[in-house]
């Protein structure tokens, strides 16, 4: 039981933008400084939520999911990880450190697959109270070196990675897009270089929030 | 390939109104008359929606899904039975009949859960563009006995059947409700006495759209 006001971070960019390490080497330098950290992800982060996240990746029979139904399913999986993960551990002082949140969902159904801005807040507010990170940290890295590497993935990918490349550049510029309108909510990090270079830049971005 | 044009017929109740037998007498009787009849329900009726409605019945972890994420997964399978199943049957001009639809959603989860109706409507609005069957066969039942009879099925029922009686009290006061706000959409049988006069009552009550 902390005194202390519990942050939420959320990583948030294309495929194999560095977001997973990032989040681990952000954990383990928060710790080291004495705070009591959550890492989770999502789709996921809770027994409901990762139920959820297999039916995304691998849809059930032959047609695949609408875009409308995928962005009900993901507001679903968040809502229950907001209300059985993420809020308790910031109701307990902790910091949560999140791979992915709603800022993708905006990107990839609501820019790339068309639903729209709006449609997507509006799930959000309806799922998850329209809860905020306290900071967002958006990779932003050399997309055409990730689209080559994730087509070089092939069939390892998922129903979501494995889109073609004009919906992964409309991912990009819709995340562009997202952090220009919310500059004190978001950190666009340039992630290019060794992983201990891209940390640091991260630290640096998050250092009014740091104890 | 049929010219005629598709009807769209959903039976929606509490639980043990009779709506499944109610639903099958129907379609041999539609049948008899030389239609094409698709019989579903919901949640459920397709691939992706099973898997979502195993989810519903019997919520992963322990915690169970919140109000927020139960009507947002009823929602998402309802967008992917509409899209795969309902709607095509429709535009091949076959009927639909199917057991429970999104006056459901508004009398559990709006209603009794206690979203509120304009919260249903909505996601109803995003997932499946705001469907409506051309009539809702509301059937009403003597709730006593039915709550009865939910209670002494006991560890058989449902994570949804398994609420207490009041929750069940609420659904048919917001169904009652849901069908007093649209005279000309929904059809209020007595659903009490043998099944073949409750689907006399419920013949009578479409005669306006049989051929």
């Amino acid at each position: 039981m902390s005194s202390a006001k519990g942050r939420f971070i959320a990583f948030e960019g294309g495929e194999g933008a560095g977001k997973s390490t990032q989040a681990r080497l952000l954990a383990e330098a928060l710790r080291a400084r004495g705070l009591t950290v959550v890492t989770t992800r999502e789709p996921g982060g809770t027994p409901g939520a990762e139920a959820i996240r297999n039916l995304l990746l691998a849809p059930p029979g032959e047609a695949g999911w609408t875009p409308e139904a995928e962005a009900l399913l993901f507001a679903a999986a968040r809502a229950d990880h907001v209300a059985h993960l993420i809020r308790p551990a910031l109701d307990r002082g902790e910091w949560v450190i999140c791979d992915r949140f709603v800022d993708s969902s905006r990107a990839y159904q609501g820019g790339a697959g068309g639903l729209g801005d709006e449609a997507i807040l509006a799930l959000h507010g309806l799922g998850s109270d329209g809860l905020r990170p306290d900071r967002v940290i958006l990779l932003e890295g050399d997309e055409a070196a990730l689209a080559g590497r994730l087509a070089a993935r092939g069939a390892e990918t998922d129903a979501i990675e494995g889109r073609p490349a004009d919906y992964h550049r409309a991912v990009a510029a819709a995340f562009r897009a997202i952090a220009a309108a919310d500059p004190s909510g978001f950190a666009r990090i340039d992630g290019i270089g060794a992983p201990e270079e891209v940390h640091a830049r991260i630290i640096a971005a998050l250092a009014d929030l740091l104890p």
